[in-house]
């Protein structure tokens, strides 16, 4: 018998997601979760050693500690892609704005949104950044998080989003939170007459400073009527990858300007949002494997009534990844599972389909298919168990916590 | 010094809802939480003793248990007046099955929905329709809900109407488990080409077997095109009402059938759903003061981009509550929270607007308003320690559960 430090045995449905090679899967495949009933995973050294039948596993390895699934679901951790975890402050008064009637786009004109966050960071201490960040990190973790990527972007100065990738590095001791410089998040106060400075600023100071202290795997931007346009994201994109980080797009939200072409152009680690994602967009992250990122948390958040096409997308064989995109604006919430439920109500996607999503798919946004998403031998040990016996309750059944035990590199978090 | 069972002190907003009267509040007033910051409640032999600053109670009371609320948010247990809470078993397929274009319509026209249910509901045991009502019951007080209103109506048959409602009496021990009878839910299988055979089954045997047997309070039906029509329901909310089971009406969910004003003629307890209400429904409403009970989790859950007019129901004076809709085909959470959240964003409704409805005037709504819904001396000590120091972020942040402490009847809750 070979040791193992911690075996899972019993699960009702082992989700394993396994297609035979680690990275994400398009079309009819995203409903196959590759599902072993009774199924058992057995972890060492952090990793995943052997996924199998339960009887199998039991025969073939002796482990220090067991967890007994008892019938229940068990599956990978959630990879969130697209989170803005480090802010200074919630912005509750904004939402209660948004509850009178007052858009998004109005608030944000009127100097709240971003610039109302940039604007409290200035004043931001270190320990409460962290604080805050870590609590809502502790709290995806409990809700099924294990990996998630955070971006900067409420800094909009040198100074200020060194210190939020700062706290990003605090986060993150296995490479679990994924850091992206997103200083092109807005044009601050002091720019708003002198874009194009600002965005010299951003290539000229910002990445190189970003880059010099490898605080980033990815540079973000916020292309958008009003904020970047495609040209300006175009240059500040191709800047962040000469110095090594990897261009992630935040695209066509609001308006279709061309964002998801511009990723495809620049080979993006992904393109996000896409509610006006055009024809051409759609064809152009098909043909190049980009994946898409859709956020049905923050159309919800913001009252919208049009949504992502993501049924399309994935009938057209784009690559489809789901996140929270958590922050005080416009989605604050920091759990996957609503995510999922959302994702089958504004898309149209099944919750198979919506699981694929926020774990495999999910890992290539942020290039970590190599190491998570997936229960696979090889890859970390970061499993959830659920208090169901179906996969579908967890999308279905909402408004609920339904992890029962969170496995994070292969040690059980209480 | 008097001596109380408990203190729970130090709350940094206190929300009393104490409107110097026990019942609900329309118009301006429900933006208006009487907040007493730095608060505290004493509480004896389960009910609410004294209300006021803590320095003030911790002067005049001795306790023999005290909560540290530490700053943050204390307010009374959300009241769910609107909740199918006893069911044979989940409904995930049918939910799949939405989730690929089919709508719910279609699916209950097929013989899935309610119908589904019912015939389940002819084979499911006590045990297992007790055990399952019980942990959503359990599940929803941890997320704050003290007290709910449970209707039958998956029977549709007068054996299993009278078993549900004698598992939801099982359930209710002090009175915080309201009992409905909704025979008038559907019409079966069986009465598909007599349904006046089933509405004379409803005022015939029904409703004098389950008042004689003294299992509900009120009497609702499901109003609506193509199940039954404003005359069948005044027949049987009439037939009800003689036999003391006040009038519930599910109105004016899909299409405008005049179900609202039917409310009010009737003088009903409530009339829910109104997603399709007419201006004379308004105003019967707001003329009668008969609650809307508006289920934003419902629309959510089926997808519709269409909502009650929350925001003008509010205006124009209704007594507007708020309910889960719990039922396994188009709302599955018990959790009141995400209810605030969505109605903040479907009606726009402030986060204080969205909790008066939730406690105070959902109170009125199963006409247990001098019970509970506020922190006024004499009720029953129903409230919650969250764990948030704004109120407004209980609707804000969304997706987690607030509620740090639950003291129920007096009692904290393990």
């Amino acid at each position: 018998m070979e040791g193992v430090d911690l075996l899972v045995r019993g699960a009702g449905e082992l989700l394993t997601l396994d297609h035979g090679r680690p990275g994400p899967v398009t079309g009819e495949a995203m409903r196959d979760l590759r599902i072993v009933p009774g199924g058992a995973v057995a972890v060492r050294d952090g990793r995943i050693r052997a996924v199998g039948p339960t009887a199998e596993l039991e025969a073939r390895f002796e482990a220090r500690e067991t967890v007994d699934a008892a019938g229940r679901v068990v599956m990978p951790g959630f990879v969130d892609p697209h989170t803005h975890l480090v802010f200074p402050a919630t912005r509750q008064g904004e939402f209660e704005m948004r509850c009178l009637g007052k858009s998004y786009e109005e608030i944000a004109r009127a100097g709240g949104g971003i610039r109302n966050s940039a604007r409290r960071m200035r004043e931001a201490r270190r320990e409460d950044l962290l604080d805050r960040a870590r609590r809502l990190r502790r709290s995806a973790l409990r809700h099924g998080t294990t990996t998630l990527e955070a971006k900067s972007g409420y800094g909009l100065a040198t100074e200020p989003e060194i210190l939020s990738l700062e706290v990003i590095a605090a986060l993150d001791d296995r490479g679990d939170v994924v850091p992206t410089f997103l200083g092109a998040h807005e044009v601050p106060d002091e720019y708003r007459d002198d874009r194009e400075g600002y965005v010299r600023l951003v290539v000229e100071e910002m990445i190189p400073a970003v880059a010099a202290r490898g605080l980033a795997r990815f540079c973000d931007v916020f292309c958008e009527e009003g904020v970047f346009s495609v040209e300006q994201s175009r240059r500040i994109l191709r800047a962040g990858r000469e110095a090594g980080l990897a261009p992630k797009l935040h695209a066509d939200e609001l308006h279709p300007l061309g964002g998801a072409e511009l990723a495809a152009e620049l080979g993006a680690a992904s393109a996000d949002h896409l509610v006006r994602i055009s024809d051409a967009g759609i064809a152009a992250l098909a043909a190049t494997g980009v994946p898409a990122v859709l956020l049905p948390g923050t159309s919800f958040f913001l009252g919208m009534k049009d949504f992502a096409p993501g049924r399309r997308l994935i009938d057209e064989g784009v690559v489809v990844a789901l996140a929270t995109d958590l922050n005080p604006g416009s989605s604050m919430t920091e759990n996957m599972q609503f995510i999922l439920t959302a994702a089958c109500l504004a898309y149209g996607m099944t919750p198979a389909e919506a699981i694929t999503a926020a774990t495999l798919n999910a890992a290539r946004a942020v290039r970590l298919d190599d190491e998570v998403g997936s229960l696979v031998p090889g890859k970390r040990a970061d499993l959830l168990v659920l208090d169901v016996d179906d996969h579908r309750l967890l999308a279905y059944h909402h408004g609920v916590n339904h992890v029962a035990r969170v496995i994070h590199h292969g040690e059980i978090v209480e």
